[in-house]
């Protein structure tokens, strides 16, 4: 069988080297031409030196992308900038799967709102499909466009996702206490990133009004099929990599711990990297893994249901679940290349 | 002036080593023993060997500490045991601060719902002040037994007394979501702070259960004077010091985010260690030191007050506060020795 | 084609989860069993928690591997123990990769002298190869026993081979500044690796007879065809994973940096695993991976040549090299199920 | 008495804030200006915002310093613009105790090599006394201007200076294989100190070159009266703060280690911050304080002696000392205001 052409456009940040990373032994895809304006003329491995050693395409201007002909484009582009190329190659014949935040939204006013700019393809939400595979895998399988979802939201709305569908409870009692690795933050050295700031320390930040609030809340609103809200705060842990939510929730009705894990066992029950877990969860259980690890259960004493919920940011929160997102575009077995284990330590 | 004398029993751990640190620079206090079962004939630094080349006393056995008539003793013991130091010596001349978590709560009973075991001196309750300054300066003073406070409540009842006292807030609508660096768990290795275990990970642990939590819901309850439960749940992050508790609560009235950060600045404008930031507050802003910040905020879209605290564990919320508590009962400033600044980085 | 079928005795350490990881995504083998004697009963999976939701081996008796009838056993398991099973299961039909330190000597002289004990199975000696397929692929190959190398032995020799057999430096000359994570320490909480002992520190540690110094004087004086002595000392980084030696030499004749780079290369031309690299390495640049990367230098100042070598001490340093010498026992290309990339970060 | 007036210029980086946190609890100097020119109009506490709460000066120009008619002027600034200060303000009444590396070489000619840029003010270097106590004591107290040593430069100095000036040693022996906390490289995020890139990994750099390697050669050259060469290579540890150095040299007659032991407790008999200790040293036995722990060893194997050098590279490598050369310059005890201890964890 002919292997699927993949190509990876803005391939020097941390999701452009996971994509490599995991393409590099995923048996059925071929990467045909990565892409950097910055860097074009070099070899991949001569920006990402851990890559040392290994053949790497030559690095090309995005706009030469087209011509090589892939299959699947991933586009590993900043938001503002991945709707132009949307718009540019939406009417070829290769599909895309955009890892930014332009097409995550229900529209372009709620866009405009949140990321504090106009939207220069509004046509582009009607064709996007939102790219989380355990809700909506059979749209993905047939869009052109994949929106694939902001970490927060991956690992909050995976944890919320059977609550919000039961209708288990009240839609203004959620509160999400998020935290991060740094990778979140981009590969771009900042005076908040400086290892000093962040070794050894642990912060909030962005509370109130964090682009993915919003993306949670559409999600959770499509689910629950009522406008839920939800107070979202993210923190800065010092460590690479991995996210964790930790939710809290009113139930409506009577509940316990066991029901609670009984209807998330049932509504994972075909969600090959769901892992409903029976110890707390830790970041690095997941850790360079496309799993999300979930753990459920029940306070008797405050009537509270909390969810803890992990996965790794950089792989099933962006390049894993985009390279998820490719199988079932190419009609592949969702796990096909994905199933690498945790590294632990 | 005569030195104040101070003997600290149970010398080994994380606590006594912070209290030698602290009381070293400290002008109006001078140590005349330090006991340790364990260690007793070698002398404090050949144990605690970043102390090489100071001199320090020969560790004694707990039992000896009384003949060297001190004015006030630290009892940096595990909790259980401590009980039982202050049985035999409450009725001796010297005051007593008990660092342990044996007198924190309001009755024998309530102790051995939480800890699981019968209390020895069930008398102790009645003597006993519980040592947060901010809270119950003037019991402090006159006291025989200070209960020096758990480190995740100071820093969650720190966040919540403006709240509580001025019943703002539904009662049952709390929830903190806590993290602490690894020295809370105390100086002896266990397969849970194992190095790898622990670094460039994250994970909540004691959910539902914590022994803090009792602790931070009395202190409220008083503050209240009405019953008030909380979710607490601890996580355990990468760092070797500091507490973050971030803290949601549903308010009962109407209030927005000026009128929050005036009742804060109001209710501790006595406070000498309390600082109401501007900008969300770090575990490093406050490392070594006995500080404890807070920032408080209002989110119109949610509805819910957030609060921020931050302190060092082992300072404010351990040896800080025991030798601030120290000040108050030999008629010192509050701040005397403990105006040291934040290491940052 | 039938699969390799492998088993794994002692599997519940570090170097046993990495094998697991590792072998889960070789294609051409299988493990047939799991062994341990303290958690015999329980599947792989409830020890080790990672691997929560995949389908594990229940653990067995070491001593009931053998009735499973795999073609290669692995032996994670302490030295002194593992001789045992060495001696005992030395002539049944499979063969024995052994990663402990009993059988990487010349002799049971040497060994009683550097690892204070007396060796159980003097025979072995004979029987063993020295499991660096750099040096010893063709002996590999044939033999029933394979010692699998030292962490910092491998890092060392890799680092050092070029030089050695060219006879290019000074035999007493050579210092290595070793420099690993702390999972060269094993799975086991100690005091010494105890988070807040580690975290944010350094030390040097082992100094002047840590146990690999004689097997990489051992392994130089069979390159050099002469005895060479050398200095190393080890220090322990706040790491996970990762060994770096930064080795000095004084050359015996001119030599500048292009010939050493040169030099580097042409030793290691057929070695898959060995990446001569053109900026000083990282531990991360290799991380979770085979690869060795070395850097080679010359500083016409001092007149000292400067190596630099890092690998993964669990994967290049224990269970990659373990699988790399199965993949030559059984016939299959070297790099077979050993091409993944670092993950960095 | 009067208080010592200080004020410190270009107070906004690293060694600025350890100035202001060390001399906030110093009992004899008070701070009468503090200068920025990025920041001046801002409070110091606006700039760094641990000092949040704390009274601290308004930040003005540079040039305005000389106004608040200080009697010790710290230059806290890059080098290559420090040296235009010390020539502007030489003939005022203050005196000038300068951290940057402008003053530290032998002549201007030396400094041109190593740090590529012509010396705008010659004449300093005679004026300039180098700044390190314990080789320079008597010096130091009566000189107008004091060369701040460089962090690696302590480190490796103080643990080679009984052996340079006992000529202990081959003069072209020595090998110091270094390694620092991040904070050695400033304040200001640069890509290599990116949290991603350094966490829980491990580099050299600039190996061969490094401008410390002169400075160490010209003080062990001014101690052995005869030229020496080190091979100096630092290498970048993922913690804040510390320095160590392993150092490598070949004794030139018979030794043994309980003779280095005797040389080294002899020569640092008068030294109040150096503890020559019997234990390996860490960073974090040093961190935070003055002290430098001195560990020294000979192995009869190999014929090296190993001496291993730690200090905290804010304080003892920076700060610190700039403050016992000001208590030097001032008359008053060495150890003033600097007898803090270390925090550990």
């Amino acid at each position: 069988m002919r292997k699927i052409k993949v190509a990876i456009v803005g391939a020097t940040g941390y999701t452009g080297s996971e994509l490599f990373r995991l393409l590099f032994t995923h048996p059925e895809a071929e990467i045909v031409a990565m892409s950097s304006n910055s860097f074009a003329g070099k070899s991949f491995a001569q920006v990402q030196k851990q890559f040392a050693g290994i053949e790497t395409p030559i690095l090309i201007p995005h706009d030469e992308i087209k011509e090589t002909k892939p299959d699947i484009v991933f586009l590993a582009l900043p938001h503002g900038i991945s709707m132009t190329y949307v718009q540019k190659w939406i009417d070829e014949p290769f599909k895309i799967i955009d890892l930014s935040g332009d097409f995550r939204l229900s529209s372009p006013e709620v866009y405009a709102k949140w990321y504090h700019k106009k939207h220069s393809f509004p046509e582009g939400f009607k064709k996007a499909v939102y790219g989380l595979p355990e809700l909506n895998r059979e749209a993905i399988k047939t869009t052109k466009l994949v929106a694939n979802p902001g970490c927060f939201t991956s690992t909050s709305i995976l944890g919320l996702a059977p609550l919000m569908s039961n209708n288990t409870v009240a839609p203004d009692s959620i509160i999400i206490d998020g935290k991060t690795g740094v990778t979140g933050a981009g590969a771009k050295a900042k005076q908040n990133t400086h290892f000093p700031v962040v070794n050894d320390n642990f912060t909030a930040y962005g509370i109130k009004n964090h682009r993915h609030t919003i993306e949670i809340e559409e999600q959770s609103s499509l689910l629950y099929h009522q406008t839920v809200t939800v107070q979202f705060t993210p923190h800065l842990l010092p460590v690479d990599r991995g996210i964790m939510a930790t939710i809290y929730a009113k139930p409506i009705g009577k509940i316990n711990a066991t029901q609670l894990k009984e209807m998330y066992r049932d509504f994972y029950k075909e969600a090959s990297f769901i892992r409903i877990v029976e110890e707390l969860p830790t970041l690095k259980s997941v850790r360079g893994t496309n799993f999300c690890n979930l753990y459920v259960d029940y306070d008797d004493r405050t009537g509270n249901i909390l969810v803890f919920s992990t996965l790794d940011n950089l792989v099933k929160g962006a390049s894993g679940v985009a390279i998820q997102n490719m199988n079932l575009l190419t009609g592949l077995p969702e796990t096909t290349g994905l199933m690498n284990l945790p590294m632990m330590p």
